[in-house]
């Protein structure tokens, strides 16, 4: 695409390589939309092709299948949030003599996702994608989930195991949970806060909500290990 | 309908009131049933109409439309949790001289969903409908969650105002919008617990989740409001 792209001249139309790629990130761009707006079941290829102004069979021709279409639309941008985690943890854990702080490694984990929230558009779209992703119980999206996110998230998991000794980890597992369920709600663009409190408060301020979420959870990450069950290590 | 019942004899069939409240309240399970798999737009009056075994004029005839009979699903048993709430707020509030905890009223407010969860396969039905029903953004859904949750939420952030005197209300009305996303969550179905620890852990243990969580937003919950934001009282 790079090599197509140098070739074009300004004012001129772009040539066959450039237009097929443009036409493939249009497909993508309206996919990502229609299914962040209804899902992923009720979404037909036909619906896709109709908005995209292209036939179904070229989708078919181009992707393979409605779910191969969903999966290189989830992991578009899915890899872009995984590769700013390990970023952000790279940089704290290069830090010499000072390991990463529980603080330090949420803020960082919650961050990538709240930037890519507000990368504009389709950062957007993503994020009410990955919200409904995350909520569906089907074979495939447990597959993506797990081929998109685990092996950063585990990273993460093992940094918050190194900052509190004193936790059970089974019991940093429960919390990573926890937060992955009040972060997603944050992200589904359900505007609950401003609805229950009557407009006193919104939550539409992505630096308040990144600061009042970083305080709940290092709270909750933190705090000792519930008592009365079994430690499981 | 208990009128009708009483007047039913052993071995008779029932009488036709009595057959009319059965039917009606076969089509409102197999309607939770389907709008808890595949959530509102998607399902179809047809589709519930099959697996009722009714015709579709039938359910139009008893509900109205798809949108009422939605309605009349989802309040059947939010009501019941909403009750659930307004009892366990009303024990710890009737208590003299000592009133409630953080910990007693996160617990309670956690419990009453939980409960719903193990009461069955109509409540298991209802608690993944309504994971659904929070993560939608049109008109429809936010009116249901206002009429059904609003007034009994905010009787659970009063007492929390009242239990947290110096935390920023703002903070609170903020960390249950935290809580709401966590216990939803846990609650959708996803085990992405069992998945990220490759089995080591399982969230399957009510109790078990009930405590840990509990745990977790008390922490979060009680811990100092954010510095460096303005206070909002």
């Amino acid at each position: 695409m790079t090599a197509a792209k140098s070739r074009r001249r300004p004012g001129r139309p772009s040539n066959e390589s450039g237009r097929k790629a443009d036409k493939r990130e249009k497909i993508l761009d309206v996919a990502e939309l229609a299914f962040s707006e209804k899902g992923y079941a009720p979404t037909s290829l036909r619906a896709i092709g109709a908005k995209a102004s292209v036939n179904p069979a070229l989708i078919t021709y181009y992707f393979g299948s409605k779910e191969k279409l969903f999966e290189t639309v989830f992991k578009r941008r899915g890899t872009q949030i995984v590769q700013r985690w390990d970023e952000l943890l790279d940089e704290l854990e290069a830090r010499p003599g000072r390991p990463p702080t529980v603080e330090e490694i949420m803020r960082a984990y919650l961050l990538a996702e709240f930037e890519l929230k507000q990368s504009g558009e389709g950062g957007r779209r993503f994020v009410r994608l990955q919200a409904r992703v995350h909520d569906e119980t089907d074979a495939m999206h447990f597959r993506l989930r797990r081929e998109v996110y685990d092996i950063t998230t585990r990273r993460y998991l093992a940094a918050l195991e190194r900052a509190l000794p004193d936790i059970d980890p089974a019991e940093i597992y429960w919390r990573m949970m926890f937060v992955i369920g009040a972060f997603l709600y944050m992200m589904s663009g359900v505007d609950r806060l401003d609805d229950l409190s009557r407009g006193r408060y919104k939550s539409d301020d992505i630096n308040e909500l990144v600061e009042r979420l970083t305080t709940f959870v290092v709270a909750g990450m933190s705090t000792p290990s519930t008592s009365g069950l079994k430690r499981s290590d």
